[in-house]
């Protein structure tokens, strides 16, 4: 239920609302930004007048747009005024980024990890030393916040379980925060990857978005009415362990049949012919082989087309997204594939034939930076939400 | 992106947010209302005497808690003062009722529907009749809500598809508005019975809820972070046509092996060995007696416990939800039947074995009024947001 609300705490939601309009979406004139937050010109000059006291915008007068008249001044974020440190947690490399106030990463590093050496300890060592090599440049983070491919409780960053890091409750957020002395929150890789891509990617503007990322394992996000689907605890998303094939190959889970079992790395490599153990970098060339020759619908990958198609159908009609954006390997498939999937769900699904507006399926827009993108718009909103 | 607060704006929430905690939750004293709202005294005697003044609440003096002291002061709605007209258009019935402020049926009347009557413009006729015969009462609603078993557009009510009453884009909300001369809000019946479930039924106070209800078709409703999810246009929950057996049987939706091939009106019938068109109250009976027998698990309903299981794995790896509340026929299952569910819900599920709370099944417990208490529901939002 809504609480009530009080005057004082008007002043404080305007300038939490300006901040996040200016982190978002960059620079706008004062006028912009008084048409947009629903406020007049002297409340939006106080607003502002008091972020450029405290360093976070800088004003500059602009041209107006081949009208007489007074120029107007243009209020674009500071970068280096406010940064949050985000750091990826992946299976094959540890990235870290001091991302700065507007969203663009100020400086970063990443490191590849050996296959099976992902103790948190040494993940933990290694993001604390990344974390000081980049603050030496003199940019303190207000926040960090982290990526795992794995589910979360977002409360405290505790990681219940991320298989192909083999951690089970993992303290990742406590640990962290001891280690680098200052507040950690902790998303799932997909959740965050659907937010960057929603907030900066593919997906800027779409109300309903389904993220589907698939590397070893497949995760999602959903972005719903404008925004993340997180419910209370934030576990929400595992759509990689939705059964589709009852009967079918054992998962990890300890169910047969889930959908990873189907479109996850493995099966693409089995799709491809490809030996086990191939290295995603054949992989991912293999797939632009496919797209050059366009000879998918004939080929080897007819059988997984089908299977993602029907996992699209499922949740096209159990989250009627606009749009489906594909990252991580899924963003290497074939156009023509994707046109495919792109039918089957419109054609398929109750709700693709019901909506007037079609689905449409498109490749994710930020490539491997999803998830650490993600992770910084974590952390931003709680620096917004507390400055 | 949240628009700027105007202080003028205040009030008016702090209204409304009053008016739906006591819409909600009932009576109570001036002192809890002013604590759960977060206001001091005198901002909550100055909403409560506006209310009074307007005819909405009445106030009385209750003795305090064994204290000494001065008396608090209850606060109740009055039902009369405000009330909807909330219609459940079903396959075999259509039922309308006046619901007053605080969601209690004032009076309410039921027609049988022959199959095949269901021509909208018969509908509308009967309930515009319905509506009249108990408007005589000298209650006029001020908004109407409709629930229909199908596919709809939140804004202007279209149906665009509802296969069990043979409807397609049907302008149900623009038809019944001119019929009535009201505005009238359309929902789906699924997602009320969620809604209504959650506000005053098996979910009451429950954050993350999937609610089931199975007739002849299935749908489902989602809570989540304590609110309905509803997406952009109001499609969300279609998952009886969750595919789950690839190549099972035809579904009217054209999809084979949709979740409501195995776990609908149908499948239980056959799961039970009763004729195709055996009716629903032989199926509750023989479900009742299965119960009080006690032989589920070495019977008739394995397999199609084992269907229902399956769906609600993924619907819990999907959705991550406390609660899952079986709604219209599930509601009949038997308890031992239920239990397995759940076990299976809580060891097979990734986000089940992970969340450190364990997700229940429960039978709905508003029964065959869940949608119909859930338009009221709708239709009391739009009046506490307009008022």
């Amino acid at each position: 239920m809504a609480l009530g609300a009080r005057p004082d705490g008007v002043r404080r939601h305007n300038r939490s609302t300006l901040l996040r309009r200016l982190h978002t979406l960059g620079a706008g004139s004062r006028t912009e930004l008084a048409a947009e937050l629903g406020l007049n010109r002297s409340t939006i000059k106080a607003l502002v007048d008091g972020l450029a006291a405290a360093g976070l915008v800088t004003e500059r007068a602009v041209a107006p747009n081949g009208t007489a008249g007074r120029p107007s001044l243009l209020v674009s974020p500071r970068p280096e005024s406010l940064c949050v440190l985000a750091v990826d947690v992946a299976v094959e490399r540890i990235t870290v980024a001091l991302v700065g106030f507007g969203g663009r990463i100020l400086v970063g590093r990443h490191r590849p990890v050996q296959r099976g050496d992902t103790e948190p300890t040494v993940v933990i060592e290694r993001v604390a030393a990344v974390a000081e090599a980049l603050s030496l440049g003199g940019l303190r983070p207000a926040e960090v916040a982290v990526s795992v491919p794995g589910i979360v409780r977002r409360a405290d960053g505790l990681v219940h379980e991320a298989p192909n890091l083999r951690w089970t409750e993992v303290p990742l957020g406590t640990l962290l925060g001891e280690a680098l002395d200052l507040p950690v929150a902790v998303g799932n890789d997909a959740d965050l990857g659907a937010l960057a891509e929603h907030r900066r990617g593919a997906a800027r503007g779409v109300g309903d978005v389904v993220y589907l990322s698939a590397d070893i394992g497949v995760g999602g996000g959903v972005i719903t009415g404008g925004l993340p689907l997180r419910g209370s605890t934030g576990h929400v998303g595992e759509v990689g362990h939705m059964v589709l094939r009852p009967g079918g190959r054992l998962c990890y889970c300890g169910c047969r049949g889930c959908w990873e079992t189907e479109v996850g790395e493995q099966a693409l490599s089995r799709a491809l012919g490809l030996p086990a153990d191939a290295s995603r970098r054949r992989l991912v060339a293999e797939l632009r082989t496919i797209a050059e020759k366009q000879d998918t619908m004939h080929g080897r990958l007819d059988e997984y087309a089908g299977w993602l198609g029907v996992g699209v159908v499922n949740l096209v009609n159990l989250l009627a997204p606009e749009l489906v954006v594909l990252g991580g390997l899924l963003a290497a498939l074939p156009p023509d594939l994707l046109a495919g999937v792109e039918a089957r769900a419109r054609d398929r699904s109750l709700v693709g034939r019901a909506a007037a507006r079609s689905v449409r399926i498109r490749p994710a827009e930020l490539g491997g930076q999803a998830s650490l993108l993600g992770a910084a718009e974590l952390a931003f909103e709680r620096v917004i939400a507390a400055s």
